[in-house]
């Protein structure tokens, strides 16, 4: 049985219940996995914990009529919950600060210390402070798991470290940003920057304040985690360059076709001479090339090895239910390495 | 410290041997990983064994002048020296017959029900008897481990194992066959159907005998593999429905292009109303799907998930070091799971 606190409980921390409930059979049968949920923190709904697992059905019809909770409510601030809670794992859902890493990087710090593992989807704490995490879990036998930081669900960490083990990698290019991605497909088809921006911001692609995503900071995010996990580089997120994709005009794009290439926001990390460089900007690629033909809100990375040469993966770089995927894959990572019960 | 058998030191034997050779340093600080290869079985070196550790560099050069093996000469027959032998894990990496599976199954059974992991990239003893062959690794503590023999190297079983965990797969479909897709690529060029063959056959992509690749057979035992094992079906080779690439015109080509489509030989495996159809069809991909992009000898599979939609993975098919990572990785696999040593 294993025990979870999942801090946040906006639309990751639905979705991964969501999933949970739905593969409870599932899960049970295939992986010999069971969970009870114990205690939730939540800026909105508030603090509930319960040793022998909380009312599920009842939290989630209070939180989705965006009302507090009302049943095993605690008068504990996050950190002291998190410490004297009997979760065995706390999934770190809260939103992405990548300035200070916001309360995520107590949350994370408190769980660890306390011989908690931690799963998180949350961009803070890995882009900031992964080594950092990394250490102070390997302090108290617990694990940092963060496969939700890049891609969603799509396997990026948890496919370099299990599967390519082995393989020594030099080199990862990849589009990491879904809305620059979305908004360079439409572009093509003859919309101009602004009106394309005002398109993804409808439809819930973009954020009023684009800024993140547009001017690449998003990216550059993903791809200190990149360096700093894959390649155990140790460098800080202004330490990657970035350039976003503000200044790509029509005309760009009609000049890139005529040279059989296409415009693609690239996050890429690459050692050279012992030295890992991070680095994000606009790039025509060759439409031969794998990541050519990734459109729309999708993500992709290839990642250049000794002994395979590239390997590209392919996937969603966003959603509700495929971030929830990332949270669960790495749950279940820690369940079958009998990392906890 | 790992004991390891090789059956087989052809191609990819030596090429395993090569990489844990090349990357014993690496392998031992960042996996604790340690070996000692002590048996060797091959047909044309003769059969060694040494249970404190073969003479590795002289087996080598022996083999590289074409002479049978001088030192540690056992006389055993193949299955009596898998069983008798302190290996913790066995390598069957002899040649693949997809009719009976030939002397592989006998190697694979022995190991395992002498309670030592297999590790194989021959497409015999998984296309042919993988329910078997998990069952006796089953009841013996041990694993079978085959990705290998789809893909070569490039994560398919393991990703499917390991970072997909907790995904239900409802479909795959894909390029399985690097020598027809690199044929395929070709007649784009403008390049008839005999013309391309007799070309890959002097590159050495396809054989004297070719039908294995361009009927479709060898990608027909991967789709078989699939279905089985990431589907769970239990069917049969012949199960697969299977149409090869001999009857694809310049004039085919040329239509797909007017359509905005390639032609791909296709393998598909699909869950449909609870049964799994396995089928081996060349198609028309449209340009816009991840799979249209892959050219010549690449391999790519797109997963169809219940929480991620589609995957793609895109990687090398063939190649003596591919091969040889993809042992390696299974070897690291077991290791890291503390499967044994």
């Amino acid at each position: 049985m294993t025990n979870i606190a999942l801090l946040g409980f906006g639309t990751v921390g639905k979705g991964i219940y969501e999933i949970l409930k739905d593969k409870e059979v599932y899960l049970k049968e295939k992986y010999g996995f069971d969970y009870k949920i114990v205690a939730i923190s939540d800026f909105a709904f508030g603090n509930v914990y319960n040793p022998n697992g909380l009312d599920m059905e009842l939290m989630m019809e209070e939180a989705l009529a965006g009302k507090k909770f009302s049943k095993d409510v605690v008068d504990m601030d996050n950190v002291t919950l998190i410490k004297e809670c009997n979760a065995d794992l706390m999934c770190e859902l809260t939103y992405t600060d990548l300035s200070t890493g916001g309360p995520a990087i107590d949350h994370c710090k408190a769980a660890l210390s306390s011989g908690k593992h931690v799963v998180t989807s949350n961009k803070g704490p890995a882009a900031l402070y992964y080594p950092e995490m990394k250490k102070l879990a390997d302090e108290n036998g617990v694990t940092f798991m963060i496969e939700g930081t890049v891609c969603a669900g799509t396997p990026i960490i948890n496919l370099t470290d299990g599967p390519l083990a082995g393989c020594e990698i030099s080199k990862i290019r990849g589009i990491l940003n879904g809305t620059t991605n979305y908004m360079l497909s439409e572009m093509e088809k003859g919309m101009a920057y602004d009106e394309v921006l005002k398109v993804a911001q409808e439809l819930g692609y973009a954020e009023a304040d684009p800024t993140g995503d547009v001017e690449g900071h998003d990216a550059r995010g993903k791809v200190t985690i990149l360096a700093n996990i894959v390649m155990g580089a140790g460098i800080k997120i202004a330490d990657v360059s970035c350039e976003g994709i503000t200044k790509i005009t029509l005309e760009d794009i009609a000049k890139a076709k005529e040279q059989n290439a296409r415009w693609k926001l690239i996050g890429s990390v690459e050692k050279k001479d012992g030295k890992v460089i991070g680095s994000v900007a606009p790039e025509m690629v060759d439409m031969s090339h794998p990541l050519a033909g990734v459109m729309g809100a999708t993500n992709a990375l290839t990642f250049t090895t000794d002994l395979l040469g590239d390997v590209t993966i392919v996937g969603p770089g966003a959603g509700k239910i495929e971030t929830g995927f990332s949270i669960l894959t790495d749950i279940l990572a820690i369940h079958r390495n009998k990392k906890c019960c």
